[in-house]
């Protein structure tokens, strides 16, 4: 498998929804100008991400919605499901654990780590909530492989050290703040006031 | 002012991150190979956007960290407060308004709209829950430039529409769908579960 970048990697995950939702509305083929059109890109740039990993469509008649979904998803890692940890409780903690999209997607919350003895002992829709110090146990019985991060900021960078030195690489990470980890470890930091930013950009600039 | 691409004004509210970070630990200039290694990118990369809008920086010295943080918020529109509604009180609507990141960048929940009348009348963290069929007024009584979409998928593009009808050119959307809008209006979207997917595509290509 080449190595494809970080942009090409979301652009699937947005083609990988677009054929879900087709598939849902019984759609049996779909043209690369179809799905430029719903994702607001060229036509030339689905082929070129599409055609990186081999040619999937016929000229003139389209993909098929289901071998592609199929296909795309297996290129993502979506063909299997994916246990996740999440770290601190909090707001954002809880609204995660919420987050219906996640489990709709294959993601699965399988432990819930804390430091408030309030916390723990609890057991959340379906989760318990456990201290962290269980970390190294439960990470290893419940195959683990992807952990979320909604700590404080001062506290991110200890945390993700201390899971990074337990075999996890592979972070979600939602504190505010840069975090340092070794080469192959990868850590996407998910900070919703920089789509904001966005926004006031535009709307700064537009006139 | 020139118009720059998404991934620039992304790169620039990082930098206004880092600059935020050094300003208050006491550091007064910044390299931009500095500011490169903190985000993982390349020092050229830094010096082109930031070049950009004119030169900030002293060859040698570096940046003065307060000026380049000044300016870039010039540039994103963040040197004032930006009023904001939320649409939907769900879980991820609870989560947002918690939010400590949004308040602090300057944005300010002004309104929350609902339909759901158990929920309307009540007052959350010092923000009224009010029907949607009140936006027009509220909209311009609290001078709202920015909605947050937070309600499920299949009302998302309706709501949008509504809200676009009413003036409004810049949304935050959290409905996993896609949505049309006309070209001076702009919305982006925030799917946590794309996130994943990239961990999960690095996971699966790693070995």
């Amino acid at each position: 498998m080449k190595k494809i970048s970080g942009s090409t990697v979301t652009r699937l995950s947005q083609y990988y929804r677009i054929l879900n939702d087709l598939i849902e509305n019984n759609v049996e083929t779909v043209s690369s100008s179809e799905i430029a059109q719903i994702n607001s890109i060229t036509a030339a740039q689905v082929r070129k991400d599409l055609s990186f990993f081999g040619s999937f469509g016929k000229r003139g008649l389209g993909y098929n919605t289901r071998e592609l979904r199929n296909t795309i998803a297996g290129i993502l890692g979506l063909h299997k499901k994916w246990n996740v940890a999440l770290v601190g409780f909090g707001n954002i903690g809880r609204a995660l654990l919420l987050y219906d999209e996640f489990r709709k997607q294959g993601f699965l919350f399988q432990a819930i780590f804390e430091v408030d003895e309030n916390k723990i002992g609890r057991r959340v829709h379906g989760v318990d909530i456990v201290h962290v110090k269980e970390a190294p146990q439960i990470l290893f019985s419940k195959e683990i492989e992807i952990v979320i991060i909604a700590v404080p900021a001062k506290n991110a960078q200890g945390i993700i050290d201390f899971f990074v030195g337990l075999g996890i690489k592979a972070f979600l990470n939602f504190a505010t703040t840069s975090i340092h980890v070794p080469k192959d470890v990868i850590v996407k930091n998910e900070n919703m006031s920089i789509e904001l930013e966005a926004l006031t950009y535009f709307l700064t600039n537009k006139k």
